[in-house]
């Protein structure tokens, strides 16, 4: 056990300072990452100010986390000293059951153990703390490889933004050729414009703002539909392939139902919350569907992560430093980030 | 052109009472059908009382029709007179859009025509006219045979609660030993039970009702469970591969999606109209569905029927006068019918 640096709060009203956690020493499959990057995810507000109603204090956020492999326990096989590597939301699960089993692990019938916010199974009686630190012991199974060709930096919200978005694409095959409609240009929006781009979709945006049709379309975005306006909906209605939803807010669908072709799919990825209610005609008439899809599994991630090397896709971010955390937080929350902060987390060692 | 008698309505608060109609004459694809049985369908009452707002009267309901051919078109090739055949809710479509090309006439881009309350292309100014009449006149294609071994007044509401079911089980793919919740026991829902039960699945009544539980189980449901009953939803929380939702009115979706498994689908085939919010947090952790389903193409409908010819599984019914239909109207909304009134058109003619 060891005591090292990080930043986090130790109650929901409290802005984020520096405070000491402990972390287990190195095992015989564990990893330890010396942070250098770290990405600032909506959940982790979430999470700090207890907005899910679990939080463990302290909370010390953060699962979009890069580094530098500086130690391998004598079981690893897949590191070496030296790597550059990225830990997501997920650092364990329980390897056995049927979705482990299938790759699944976000989804572990015994409980995945998230990056932050989780019953630490190694140290009793503590949560487990995220990538707000100097550094972190990962099982090997959790540890994803970075690609060395893109921006470290940039590449942070691969690991939480980019597999949410990814996933999904995946899951419902979303191919060359398809009509794919984003709704939502934020954090997961940005991801989903640039993969469906680079999968050979004709991608819409769909925006409340107007504003943010030149940005969507140097994202890689073909078109972009004002959702406000209702002869341009009209003029898509039944049309997409494919919608995948980042609306992190309850919200009404029906207007994006109508979008749908017959037999396409809508995913939800952002709204942990209730829906606003919407007519069964919708989705009756025409065998519509709306699924919702978590992250992925680490296998999956690997996938994104090297697809991201093969066709040079990162994120759009603003690094800070870990000093500023608290402000960006608040301009998170106001949507006033293109479209990701990342933490340079040299700053924590100052 | 020529006039004949059926049973219908001139207004939305008027019962329903003998009125005369006027039919095509047969033409070179059609098929002309004494009608011996027509099923009752909460479709006919919304209709017929303008519940969906898009009545036209006179109304004259039912688009279960089960009869025998006595005139064929000198175009027809799969029918002769004498046949046993059935006509459901569709009499038409345009034969050439995307869907009409893929067997689902059901959606066709171009406006399908229902066997009541659409457009009739044939005679101007006048909509179609269903089931509750001497007879009818239908382009072939829109025809379906009927298995010989069948009752034949059973098996009219085959031709909508039949195949309204049937359809969704079989494009999810539901298979021997999947274990298939149904909700709610009603002319859906029992044909809902007798076909997943056929198909192999184990077949888990949902009802808020436990006196259905012994009628369920006679159905061919293996187990019931009480919706209302907390402990015994928990109980089988994550555990279905596929739930057909019967339920005609909006509704709480959260407790019937948390007992879905992993990737598993729930079906919706009676809510036309605003369901309650759900919360999207339900979908997106174990990457669950939603969807809608609308009876069925015509060549589902008749492997349905040759299904049911194999299996020998008819609707469980009541048989009715036509002059008897006012008051089973009332039953069918105080769900006093087991499963389905049929009427016995013989008794139009006296």
């Amino acid at each position: 056990m060891r005591t090292i640096k990080a930043f986090g709060t130790t109650a929901a009203t409290e802005d984020l300072k520096p405070i000491d956690i402990v972390r287990r020493e190195v095992g015989k499959n564990d990893i330890k990452i010396d942070i250098t990057y770290c990405g600032v995810c909506h959940s982790d507000i979430h999470t700090a100010r207890n907005e899910w109603k679990n939080s463990k204090y302290p909370v010390v956020p953060g699962h979009e986390i890069i580094g530098r492999v500086v130690e391998v326990g004598n079981g690893v096989k897949k590191f070496k000293e030296g790597d550059l590597v990225g830990v997501g939301c997920l650092v364990d699960s329980c390897h056995h059951c049927p979705p482990c089993n299938n790759h699944l692990e976000q989804f572990c019938e015994n409980g995945a153990t998230f990056t932050y916010n989780s019953h630490d199974k190694y140290i009793k009686g503590q949560q487990t703390y995220g990538g707000y630190s100097t550094d972190v012991v990962v099982d090997e199974q959790f540890v994803l490889r970075i690609p060395n060709n893109i921006d470290p930096s940039a590449a942070a919200p691969l690991l939480c933004a980019g597999i949410t978005t990814w996933s999904p694409l995946r899951h419902w095959k979303v191919k060359k050729g398809d009509k794919v409609g984003v709704i939502g240009l934020g954090g997961l929006g940005h991801m989903g414009v640039k993969f469906a781009n680079a999968l050979g979709a004709k991608v819409v945006m769909i925006t409340t703002s107007p504003d943010k049709a030149k940005d969507a379309k140097a994202l890689g975005a073909h078109e972009v539909l004002i959702s406000k306006n209702k002869e341009d909906m009209a003029a898509h209605k039944n049309s997409f392939d494919f919608i995948l939803n980042t609306i992190p807010v309850g919200h009404e669908m029906d207007p994006y139902i109508a979008l749908l072709k017959i037999d396409a799919t809508m995913v939800l990825v952002g709204a942990v919350e209730n829906l606003k209610p919407f007519h069964g005609g919708g989705i009756i008439g025409g065998r519509k569907r709306i699924a919702g899809s978590l992250i992925g599994g680490i296998k999956e991630t690997q996938e994104m992560l090297d697809f991201c090397g093969d066709y040079n896709i990162v994120s759009d971010i603003e690094l800070i430093n870990i000093q500023d955390i608290n402000n960006a937080y608040e301009r998170v929350i106001n949507s006033d980030v293109k479209y990701r902060f990342v933490i340079d987390m040299k700053s924590l060692k100052d």
